[in-house]
């Protein structure tokens, strides 16, 4: 299933998308049913709702009818899940050899721990925007740039989880933009503690638009995706090309570390998945569409007040 | 005031300390006096209640009768507040030096940038501790060490802050012990996004016991610092040797990044604040106290399972 958080007349819902991208109100559906609509009350409920919500929302979407559909033009999208924690990861070598060639290393090194276990920083889980939501270009920084990214969302707690039972830990994969202030982030990069104000303003962060729940891919994920800004291609790759698989970063991450349910982890960008590497930035009115295989667009608008 | 949380018979309760250390249970107070218990259901409900909560706290603790009394010896402390997010800064040069020594420069020197700006990271917020519960030794480090901070607690929504009005954002002050694994943290520093597993794991981060509310003190607030472990003095400071105040860390995070109630914000560890500058490391069994002016002694104990 593909799950989103949308608001129609006011009220934040819980939906599913059908294969022609018409939505299913999750919990009225379950109200019309007699079904247990406490499942689909927000996506929290449903990540905590585990496998017996899932199978409920399934049976919902096989049986939706015109009662309980939304169009995707009557809805404002918001992100699927506001994460209960946010870190992300930079596991892409293609990105990291593109951006070290822009700052004029002509043979970029990357230091050995990046080979031997993912790195990440925690971002603010506060700023997160939805699809179709705009971006607010930041009142201190001059040079913004996307990021293309693959999320996870963590769907149950646990500790020390190895990587061959990490695909039971994963409720789901959606699509990250992790807007990025590169002045900002260059600016502030030699303090060491890694990117603050170069990543985190308020709808610096894009969720969405759905997730695509765990069950519907092979683990670890091949996925194609794809950057493109007013209909231009910036770039893309496939997130077989991560070094580590989201297995290995769940098994880093948890090691005596919990992770709880709503937890949201980003692949870090794909290579050629942010216009540092190839030359770009954005400026005020750009459009632009990030592109994951079985997840769909999440598209955006940045503008400058 | 000086306002904790504490577990008492089952149930967390909000407290403010009298001068000589008993503790007066709020909501129990405020039912028996006929005023607004729902601003002490528990410490978010107090810091969102704001001037008038407080206002009523302070009338009920004058008022205290022993119907309302708890004892230190008969409560668990909690995390005074559990993190809406967390974020720390690293603001006193004593300390950058003494750790930059400890690594084998002679003559130690900061990059630019952290004169001009606060440098912070964000930590995990899910894995906090209160006084008096027990570090647990994270299984993939040799090398802990514990980390002396003073912390606010944000008091109301604001962005863009001026550092002029800083105080009025900040609800209190409490002692922050970020626990530190160095082996990990040395290792995946050259990863660059600054540190992961050297800062989160489960019981990592201690709170407390007390958060001041921000009326007791004058503004930058200079409160002399101290740890000690198993007794012996390792070190201390005061928070008047910020290089950049709470204000300027307000001014600086709040740049086109709207701050929330709860939020907590640490300055880095006070010059010789840490085990690392001065060659120290923990034992299994160590016992620590972190002791800050005014807002009383963090103490606890590392076991190894």
């Amino acid at each position: 299933m593909r799950l989103a958080t949308v608001c129609f007349e006011t009220r934040e819902r819980v939906v599913a998308a059908l294969p022609d991208d018409r939505l299913v109100d999750l919990h009225l559906a379950a109200e019309l049913a007699g079904e247990d609509a406490a499942f689909f009350v927000d996506m929290m409920a449903l990540i905590y709702g585990g496998d017996e919500a899932l199978a409920v929302a399934r049976v919902l979407v096989d049986t939706a009818d015109d009662r309980v559909i939304l169009l995707q033009d009557e809805v404002e999208f918001r992100p699927p899940v506001m994460p209960v924690q946010y870190r992300d990861c930079l596991v892409f070598e293609e990105h990291l050899f593109n951006c070290l060639r822009a700052f004029g290393q002509a043979e970029p090194q990357l230091p050995p721990v990046w080979y031997d276990q993912p790195i990440y920083y925690k971002g603010n889980r506060l700023s997160f925007i939805g699809h179709g939501q705009d971006v607010i270009w930041p009142n201190y920084a001059e040079h913004l740039d996307i990021e293309l990214e693959l999320a996870i969302v963590v769907g149950k707690k646990g500790v020390n989880i190895r990587p061959e039972e990490a695909e039971d830990y994963i409720f789901g994969y959606t699509i990250l933009n992790d807007v990025s202030a590169r002045d900002a982030q260059m600016k502030e990069m030699p303090g060491q503690l890694g990117p603050a104000k170069g990543k985190d303003f308020d709808t610096g962060n894009i969720l969405g638009p759905y997730i695509l729940t765990a069950d519907e891919v092979a683990h670890p994920v091949a996925l194609d995706m794809e950057a493109r800004v007013n209909g231009e291609r910036w770039g893309g790759g496939n997130s077989r090309q991560m070094q580590h698989d989201f297995g290995r970063i769940l098994e880093h991450i948890s090691a005596s570390e919990t992770l709880y349910p709503g937890e949201v982890i980003g692949s870090g960008t794909v290579g050629t998945g942010c216009g540092l590497e190839t030359g770009k930035r954005l400026a005020p009115g750009d459009r632009f569409e990030l592109e994951i295989e079985k997840i769909g667009v999440l598209a955006n608008r940045i503008v400058k007040p």
